[in-house]
């Protein structure tokens, strides 16, 4: 029998290499052949390279005739799109019998058909990457198999962050963009982070975020840093954590950056709601003066310095002018720029990945917990090294869960109907076994219970 | 003759007391019936005080029939509803041929009927209150006559403020809600302040708006200072000020006031885009507990110290102590209430009027000019103090040229039509004229020409 199942894979972005790679790999053993369908068949061919158990096709998703049929021709569907564009795409596979998997967040839109695809006996998996993915799946295993012991949960901190690798780590912010950079210049903006330590809610509005970071050890890879997000509640309910005293969520930083970086926020550069006058036209550093006091006789360098409370031989100091902010030469060149736009523009030409620069992923659970009256707390991590520009740690940690994922529902491993997150043992004990043999694994340790409290107490 | 002319005035809020005023006092002479339309009849029937030349009706302004036949039914319509609410009006009155005179913003939509309004031949008369309004006027006249004289505006700065008055300044903070105080707490939220100063184009974040104030003096009343409105380039075209170097508009509170709300910013007590959980039941310690550390074995007074940076004898601290702050027994009591509406409670049990209080008008012009190659400053500033809780400095500030405007448009001495705003000779001058008889009247003098530059230099 020669039938090969079809995997339609939709979205062939940064983040689908190693996904493609993995069901490549399987793609004899398992039967599988891939249609990888992206709005340019160019973008879809560069990840195949001529294996023939693939195919690229030209697929512009608001080409609903060519959608369809697609989708209707496919035995299970991945979507690698932003979660926007997803909705369309959830009710044609309700609407031909195919089971989706994507990485996104679950919408409310797509929510409310959870009793439509569980009639149809779909699965419909999301949040299936690394943030949301694998930190669900390894937080679960572990909060799972604290109750299982009849233990009580008292405390969770998740943290996760995209960083550069330490060996091509060679700028003062220990920083480079390895994701979306817009994401990195506007994180944090909006309502204030809320999150509970000890049983008290606490708010902290965006303009003192980055002055009130978390710091984190990771055993072979140092100290790190942490800013609380802005959704720490967000899994409450998923994870069965009502009663939890503390709850926190956080982007890890390597120390030292959010420092640095609360320069730029208090200055207004982060700001994406208004637009600048004759922005194209503005060096660099007019673009820092514009958010400074008009003082004639003093430098754009001094008037910062004093405004922010900066010391000369501050390193702080050393890392703004490694961005060239002072630079009176280098122009722009944006037209209608918000300050956000215009502060990326100059951290890209500092902060773009090198072409051999690795890229790392670091993630770390804390569960604070009592079992037989006894304080307990493990600390779960791991950190995930890019190999290369292409299977950089990134694409490896969002693609290959959901690769796994979607073999595992194809063949009937994963079974429970309906609009999923990977939060049930059935879905997360093989997947994390899986990621583990493949070198994605979690070093759990016991630690003393501290509750909250990043400093010992020393009277 | 006793054909009496209907002016309808739609809306009987706190400003409309000295408005309803000067036009009874004049009503018998100008031969005046007043029709008060509002929701609530009794709100009317106060302000009247059962003068016979004026009649209280209950007015839904959502009733569109009874609307209709009311505004049909008048010879004059003044609207003293929030901005928002105008447009029907507006529509009613181009229908039934009726002037009407209102103390908001021109909005786009009101905009869009200046030729409707210009072929019926009937006068809008719009920004005709404080502030906009006497604003306008007082600035006008001063910039038109620099013009006339063949001078060239180099810069203009306008400040305006209401405040407690001397004799009823009992707090800390020498600082009272004399008008809507949510408007007070989430005053300069959004985009950055943006505004020119000696060419040069600056922004400022919403959290350091309250570390940029600018020190003001007025003769016979002492030191001030301004933060910078979000619209200082609001008027450059109204204005014909495109040439101009320095352009800045502000809010006038008395010094320090600025340094000490900076605190709730800071903390982020001012935000309003979300709510605090349980927030009925918390005290106002607990509130401000939610924005410091979690640190169990310090007080909450200490970690706000601490957290940002205040020294124990520092008056700032005196003033958030005035404020109760830190009262473990006072609870909130409102539901799902955002931390701008919780702060408000608490700011409102210590800054509303007494009974006997006086309220205070303070606004300030600065012209900077070059006339026969000579630089020149002018200052331009009128205090008005409240007589009592009803005729207060705002009401008769907003009121008495909205009453002024009425009465001129009505007996044909204001006549250019269309959706205007009092920046034309043609009204602002005998408008001031009436209002400098009545008692708000500018002092001017000249001072040396500095530019920008809140301190002299001494090298």
């Amino acid at each position: 029998m020669n039938y090969k199942r079809k995997v339609l894979i939709i979205g062939a972005g940064r983040s689908t290499s190693s996904l493609i790679k993995y069901l490549l790999n399987k793609s004899e053993v398992e039967k599988l052949h891939l249609i990888i369908g992206d709005k340019s068949i160019d973008t879809a061919k560069k990840l195949i390279l001529k294996h023939p158990n693939a195919t690229a096709i030209a697929l512009d998703i608001f080409d609903i005739e060519l959608r369809r049929k697609t989708i209707k021709d496919a035995d299970i569907v991945i979507s690698m799109l932003p979660a926007s564009f997803h909705i369309e795409i959830v009710k044609d596979c309700i609407k031909f019998g195919k089971s989706l998997v994507t990485a996104s967040y679950v919408s409310d839109e797509m929510m409310a058909l959870d009793k439509e695809v569980k009639e149809k006996g779909l699965v419909f998996m999301n949040e299936i990457g690394l943030d949301p993915g694998i930190d669900h799946m390894s937080a679960m295993q572990v909060i799972d198999r604290i109750r299982d012991k009849g233990g009580e949960l008292l405390l969770f901190e998740s943290f996760t962050g995209g960083l550069v690798a330490p060996e091509s780590d060679d700028n003062l912010w220990n920083y480079k963009f390895t994701w979306n950079p817009r994401n990195v210049v506007v994180a944090g903006q909006g309502s204030a982070a809320k999150f509970i330590q000890e049983g008290k809610f606490k708010y902290i509005p965006y303009h003192k975020l980055f002055r009130r970071s978390e710091i984190l050890h990771i055993d072979g890879y140092g100290k790190f840093e942490a800013i609380p997000n802005r959704d720490s509640l967000k899994y409450r309910d998923a994870y069965k954590l009502h009663d939890v005293l503390t709850l926190y969520r956080g982007t890890i930083r390597r120390v030292g950056f959010s420092r640095a970086w609360n320069i730029f926020v208090q200055l207004g550069m982060t700001d994406d709601t208004y637009v600048l006058e004759d922005s194209e036209n503005m060096s660099y550093r007019d673009f820092t003066n514009s958010f400074l006091n008009y003082r004639p006789y003093d430098s754009v360098e001094l008037k910062l310095r004093s405004y922010l409370d900066i010391d000369q031989d501050d390193i702080l100091w050393e890392k703004l002018e490694e961005l060239d902010i002072f630079n009176p030469d280098k122009k722009m060149g944006i037209k209608n720029g918000t300050p956000a736009q215009l502060l990326q523009k100059i951290l890209m030409d500092k902060w773009t990945l090198k072409e051999k620069d690795k890229d790392m992923i670091v993630m770390l659970h804390k569960f604070g917990y009592k079992l037989n009256g006894e304080k307990k707390q493990i600390e779960s991590s791991t950190v995930v090294i890019g190999d290369d520009q292409i299977c950089t740690a990134m694409a490896k940690t969002v693609g290959l869960p959901v690769a796994i994922a979607t073999l595992k529902i194809l063949n009937g491993e994963i079974t429970s109907p309906g609009i999923q997150i990977p939060i049930s043992k059935e879905v997360y004990e093989p997947i994390l076994k899986e990621l583990a043999e493949i070198g994605i694994r979690f070093t759990e340790k016991e630690v003393p219970y501290l509750g909250y409290n990043s400093e010992q107490i020393n009277g």
